[in-house]
């Protein structure tokens, strides 16, 4: 089978790696889309991502687990199954559900917390040192195989682990019934985010982002209110817009004026959820406005991958509450894998996948259809 | 000013009534819109209502504060303003509150369960013996009167009330995201609830009737699955129709064996919410399948009442999250108030408005849009 | 090895079975202590347990799985250790977690929720198909056993079980800091009940029982108030006492009329607990005032065993927050299992326990120090 | 009567004040007990407190509202009775709530977080601008007075309101039965956290200061473990001490490596509660280990105020299971108001008291109990 590895900063090469058969409880699968992460862009960029530590891109370094290996946002083909597994059977399309928890500890599993695991295997994760699934096949439990029904693509299958983080962002952050929600960063994860928001009942749902284009494409996906980013007092801009406080704020952009001014803007007695990184001094600390979000009495809360929220999303997505198809900016075959990479790095798209199988009947290089959106477009949302 | 009164069994009578100005914090209105609860018509028909005691329709009984003066699903414009109101003003359009609580008892109003208020002063109620709205003209709290954008009409307005049930409904049963809902009883509160739940996030919602033609209003309201309540084996074909079990159930009809099946449908762990009443034997009791509800952790919750849900109903409604206006079967003027009451009693119609003051611009009698649904559009539909 | 088998109705005997090895993640344990269960007894006593299918005493209905292998609630010494297991060694005291699940299921195990599991393994189940630890010598996984401090005796460890079903109670009930509970029942599940809820912050525990003696029990366990279960006027007396409504009731008896007072004890937002099991009408249901729930939202929880409770009934014990001693009535020998189910059968007692392996230091029949309760004693606590 | 008054930095004067008689819901009182809080110091040390506005103490700064009468944690005798009042009458001895919400705002009081409603009159609150109760007499509403059974004094009840603010702490960071929790900072407010958290069910209950003789007092009060806060490896240290992570950790320094300690300290998935102020840059912002709290999904929650509890602390401290008493460090007159910020300033007490009405028989300086704690009984705790 060959694999796109990531053998240097920017230096991504296909290898031929040995295939190995499904292990008990394992399906093996033909990979039919793998999306890049923003924290596999970091890793290709700089080697290093969200404060993890930094890849040796040393011969040793690379043959230690993980390997270079991408890809944890992915679906598949199942083309042999495993022992003792009778959920799925050759032909079963599937999403990938990439961390395997050791389902037995005292403090996370049990208790359903499972991404918490200090024993969890996450695929393609240099962190955990997993070899991920950017490549032509892949062994992985059936347990954490999500079928897809016939209406819903493996496209779309790939999507649901992006998906999954923003469920997990809107279930810490507690969104509920006619919420008013504001996300700063209209990025991929801004963007899914405001997709889940949505599907939990929120109602008014403003968003920010210093790209005019972000946001319309934002508005297209249900945004009810976009603002520049640099907007002249934009808190009272925006409370006032949408007639009062926010519930919740999701800060997706990763900067601090972000960060305060998601404090600013959230209710007393709301909460700040945040989904991005920022960056820390030589501990670890971000300046955030303590004094105030205690005296307001908003919860902070943050975000660790997701747990129990594959079948939530395959739910939004097979009942229609969630359409993913809008997020595609462009498909690469696995030899373009690294141009793949090129393109996303360019902070245009939304999202990029890599379809490692021509089986899935994939188009190999489609274009991004907001690339084409012009200004005029954005003055006609009122952006 | 004028008022409809319950004098007798089936018997309402217009009368006049003085006009008392608003006290300090209260607004006066002008009633445009006033719906017809199950309770009402309950003391319409039998003088009694849910084993709450039974309206003496002698001279003295009636005097005794509430006085036959129902009606407390309302909406008006305001007219006067007290002492001390600044926050509406004459010509406002409001939906009121009908229950005002002491606001200080520690118990309940200031823990926010204010629904639970001892102290609670009910229009129309004849529980707490307080005059209803089902008049032309009406004192209230300008604290409890919520202002209707201009998009809003005072009909929608007066339709709060029986979807803040709903809400409360929805929220004492915690549905959220993805959710599979079933609610047993397609009728008005049934109906409420369907388009709560589907605001509050659940994409399964199944509903069963004994009548095709609410099934078929169920299905124009988003219900995705529909059963005739007579479905030999209901819980196994509805499990299997929506791929497993109910994580929440309604149980909306009040009758016995609806209950049953609404504890067989819920999954381990799920919440059955009783939203209607019951026949109870001289202890109060109704029988329940506790056994199971215990062995399956299966929470029991019901509902009285609502708190803190109008300005949820009002944003849902506003953003279009909820549309009300398919609710609405028929309008009458405030002289039609009896033959509003017998239309009401037919079980056809699901909202009947009594509109008091003809500056509203209301017509008078309005058919039902639903009247005419026939068998051929049930099985369109799939009934 | 030798085991005790219940073989039909009041008979128990004493046989041989052969010793298996422990399999890959279990250890073998000597079993020091097994408490006899109210189930148990119902198994022994009728042949059936609350509303679960009834045992078939003949050869071939024995033979299957369970057996009529009772016991659950057990400790015992690590005697060897089977493949993969490195968190337990020789020599190690242990209480026994009895059921086992699945650990993958999606719908509760991954959720944290895994008495629900469906696939549940529960040792000395009869409906479970799973022999029992009333037994010289036993294998169990190495995950669902717990280490015991030197200062917790196996006897205590035993007795984890019933405390955590109470702990499932207190927990399902969202007993808290300062809270008023009601306990309807004295028996062991009431007075567990009792040291949980107490152990959970609730300063007023009141209990009630038809029995002094069970009374007294419960003052030296910790009751703040005692009321026999024939009082005039319960409610009010209790509510007078204790300066107000109930925030939880929990009905340990098992009959309606207590489940009636609880209803009636329990102040509007509450919640009532069902611990007891109940007749029940040919469709498995059972009285219940239903509008009175509904009408002042109280909750209706039940409790299905227990889940992620047992390291927290060891730190209870560990600490000190929780004494289970006093609970131990007497102790037999397995040679006197049958006697240990007479004696337990009188209702005199509150925990029995069963030492199968001498090797304990157990002294094979040690009297009740409640059994000399006398009236006198329980006029002095003013019962 | 007579008033301590705030006239300049470290400057309290005795002034006559004119008499008022109750107003309609109020209650006059005799001032028998009012504490000085940390925030009375601030203001009388620097003019100002945790990052509000700054006092001015020119003749028209002190005329405006608040007027330099500090004092908020209060308790005193009914002298009078305002029109209205029926749940007091002359004699009874109270605590007194100093924050009176509006009560009917729909974003907080209606939900019953009345703590965060924006009208909050606050008595001795510089920043709200009402005048305190050092005073000898003093008015409040009657709703907002709580009566003390005979058993408890009117020092503990001026000991309730930072008792409140701990048990908002507890609450709001969720702790519960046999949990393990870390107070850093064994000050006035880490101690009654201390006493708060273990009445609500912890099990663990470690504490860290600098001073020694604090340290043995949180082991009185019931500390399960105390650490030098300045031990090498402190977090590691302490979570094997306790066995493992804390479940929730309560920063009561107001220093940043102690809330760098805490983040570290405390379990994934846990709570840390920020009770201390911080320094803060010009833009109010504090270096928080952000990224950790994210990756481990630890929530940040603040404290302010307190909401529904004076009932709560009332019935902790009347059944015993919270004991104020040993807190009082020494008791001052009113005319020796300024004698006892001195002494409080030592940072030495624990709780100071002033006592304006000698009629509630108070001796008027009582020595610390504690002062004379010697390194030898600290060495004998172990600390």
């Amino acid at each position: 089978m060959r694999a796109a590895i990531l053998t240097g900063l920017k230096t991504i090469e296909i290898v031929e790696r040995p295939v190995a058969d499904p292990a008990k409880g394992e399906v093996a699968l033909a990979i039919n889309a793998v999306g890049i992460c923003g924290s596999d862009l970091a890793y290709w960029a700089q080697g290093v991502a969200g404060g993890f530590k930094k890849l040796d891109f040393s011969a040793e370094g690379l043959c230690k687990g993980y390997c270079g290996q991408m890809g944890h946002e992915c679906a598949g083909t199942v083309i042999a199954v495993g022992e003792g597994v009778d959920s799925l059977v050759v032909g079963d399309r599937v999403a990938l559900e990439p961390g395997v928890p050791c389902g037995t500890c005292v403090q996370h599993c049990r208790k359903g917390r499972y991404n918490l695991c200090k024993s969890m295997r996450f695929i393609g994760s240099a962190v955990n040192e997993v070899p991920g699934a950017m490549v032509t096949r892949f062994n992985h439990p059936a347990a954490f195989c999500y079928k897809l029904p016939t209406h819903i693509s493996l496209d779309e299958g790939a999507m649901f682990e992006p998906l999954c983080v923003a469920l997990q962002a809107v279930r810490r952050a507690r969104v509920g019934i006619a919420m008013r929600v504001l996300i700063t960063g209209a990025g991929p994860i801004g963007l899914m985010t405001l997709l889940a928001a949505k599907a939990a009942g929120a109602t008014v749902l403003a968003i920010t982002d210093m790209v005019d284009a972000k946001l319309v494409v934002a508005r297209t996906l249900g945004a009810t209110y976009t603002f520049k980013a640099n907007t002249p007092n934009l808190v009272s801009v925006a409370q006032q817009a949408v007639g009062g406080e926010f519930d919740v704020t999701f800060e997706c952009s990763g900067v601090v004026p972000a960060l305060d001014l998601c404090v600013s803007a959230t209710g007393s007695g709301g909460v700040l959820c945040v989904v991005a990184n920022y960056k820390a001094d030589e501990a670890g600390r971000t300046p955030v406005r303590l004094q105030e979000l205690a005296r307001r009495e908003i919860d902070l809360v943050g975000v660790y991958r997701y747990c129990n929220l594959y079948p939530t999303a395959l739910e939004l997505v097979s009942s229609g509450a969630v359409n993913l198809k809008p997020l595609i900016s462009r498909k690469f075959s696995l030899e373009q894998a690294g141009h793949a990479f090129e393109y996303f790095a360019t902070g245009e798209p939304i999202k990029v996948l890599i379809t490692p199988n021509e089986a899935a009947g994939d188009d190999g290089c489609k274009p991004c259809e907001f690339d084409e959106v012009s200004l005029e477009k954005a003055r006609e949302f009122g952006v």
